[in-house]
């Protein structure tokens, strides 16, 4: 891309030229150099939304709950951007009818855009550009930015490193079982929700997840200085919050629209609260790491692709199968030739 | 460590003297170039021990389930080497009563080497270093090695990309929703189990996850030469199998022996199909690459980090904090700067 059409681009996105951001998130999506001109172009605008995880197990209603409170922002009068990366989210296209007459609500609508996005296997997890898309919405204006992942595993640990505040949804009937399995969404979650409060087992449901907050209650905080290979020194300027954020449990309906006025409110407290204590300029300094970590790692991914290409990987992995090197020794010697391959990004 | 000095550990572990095994799996855990040197030079050794996954969720009883396992190989005269790789197992730590009188049979069997890791973190996970813990016990000549890992998301597909053989253990209980939250397991499993087969429930679930193998009998193979992002172009000799493997649901009371000589009689049966299919040739490839991935992103993390705080994280993170710049043109410099670095492993 020449910079006079990235210039263009950016004039057209920050006026609300839908058909300009449609096509922006794709060529994103798209991944590559021209991606990361964009990127890197978009990025001085960005920084003014807030973004809100929202994550659970599929059959929780994350979508409808996520419909239900970009209704409510709309209604507060604050433009929404949706990132739905979930393979069984309505929004990607297994909607059932009930969903989409929900969902029509918020078409036509110039203040939301919604994007789905593919994921990277069918046990979930963010896709490789769901930040990039971020910052595309961010970038656009979008005061708020929902992203409804579904939460399996490391999915869920990626949309805490991606957003500001992160929104665990639960539904009634998950046994104790599972809750035991779960319990590092504690660490996580901002905010507790069980959705479908009419199905029977909501209260105790309700209840075995403020037995974990209860038992949580001294767990260590987690470190957003802390990525997952690199460690940031923080600057004296940026500082723990003296108290912490107390996570509570809500019950909504998100289908009737029950306890989503509640979930707003409480979502806004928590923007609030980040706001005033300085949290949220650590959790700021903690999503720069994490994009720098995934971009750093996504290049040396493809660095090391090109050398292996070119060291002839079918003939290395033939000689450790016979036993001839093994696995450390290649290794050692790829990254010893690198100095000397020298390939540039 | 000298050449001549791991000369002597290989013959030691490979003569079967344990505490010489301990430490050196206490070395290879502590990482560095150190732990590569050994297990360059242990590798010629490996390639014989077939290696059995063991995963699933808390409470569904693997651990118990892994004894009896031991017990039943120990019968049939093999040698058994067993990682625990759980934080939740009794082999880690939180043994309950019985467990340990069942654990007991086990002990002073020479036959016999437990090792316990600890995960990455709470959400589950392999330890970085286990595959390189299989690989000590393999060329210390045992026979099966099985690893037994708490199945949370990631966890299940890494186990899977390290062992030859993987069984996913269910329990009766679990719900319909949790089910579906699982079909990624499918993908994975040579054998499912549901164990605690006294419990109620259990036709129920059993039941729920032949429908699952039914519906995912079309599905794609796991494809052992694609890594996480590496790709393997595969010999002329080595070939998919023309059958696929059926998989079954096995129903055992581990705490009772129930359904384990079946069990144990059916794995060794994949054993045999791999090898004679010519199966195995392509999961040992797959293993290989999983392997090198391993090692090359842990070395070029390592460079990145040492990049990094040479060219002072705080600063460029504070940069890009304040728009003065932005993590895309920050990650370009610093993979163009690699070249003049040239730092080594």
């Amino acid at each position: 891309v020449l910079p006079s059409e990235i210039a263009e681009l950016i004039q057209h996105i920050r006026s609300g030229h839908r058909l300009s951001l449609a096509r922006t998130i794709s060529r994103v999506e798209d991944g590559g150099a021209e991606s990361h001109a964009l990127l890197a172009a978009l990025y001085p605008y960005t920084g003014h939304a807030h973004i809100v995880g929202i994550t659970g197990a599929p059959g929780t209603g994350k979508s409808t709950l996520v419909t239900a409170l970009a209704q409510r922002y709309r209604t507060a009068g604050q433009s929404v951007g949706i990132v739905a990366v979930d393979p069984t989210s309505p929004f990607t296209g297994g909607a059932l009818l009930g969903d989409r007459v929900r969902m029509r609500a918020l078409s036509g609508d110039p203040g939301v855009f919604v994007r789905s996005m593919a994921t990277r296997g069918s046990l979930g997890g963010l896709s490789k550009s769901t930040a990039d898309v971020v910052t595309v919405l961010d970038a656009a204006g979008f005061e708020r930015i929902l992203v409804e992942t579904v939460g399996v595993g490391q999915a869920e640990v990626e949309i805490a490193r991606t957003a500001h505040t992160t929104v665990v949804v639960e539904a009634p009937g998950f046994g104790d079982e599972v809750q035991a399995l779960k319990a590092g969404i504690l660490e996580i979650a901002d905010l507790l929700v069980v959705n479908k409060a009419d199905l029977p087992g909501v209260e105790r449901t309700v209840q075995a997840l403020e037995m974990m907050l209860e038992l949580a209650h001294d767990a260590p905080r987690p470190l957003h200085h802390h990525g997952q290979w690199l460690t940031l020194e923080l600057p004296p300027s940026v500082v723990e919050p003296a108290t912490r954020w107390p996570v509570r449990v809500h019950k909504t309906i998100a289908a009737s629209g029950h306890g989503v006025d509640a979930l707003h409110q409480r979502i806004e407290e928590h923007v609030t609260w980040l706001r005033t204590t300085g949290e949220l300029a650590l959790r700021e300094r903690g999503r720069i790491l994490h994009t720098l970590e995934n971009i750093l790692r996504a290049a040396w991914e493809e660095r090391i692709q090109s050398q292996l290409a070119a060291a002839g990987l079918e003939r290395l992995v033939e000689a450790i199968h016979q036993r001839k090197s093994d696995p450390y020794t290649v290794a050692k010697e790829l990254m010893a030739s690198d100095k000397e391959l020298g390939f540039m990004l």
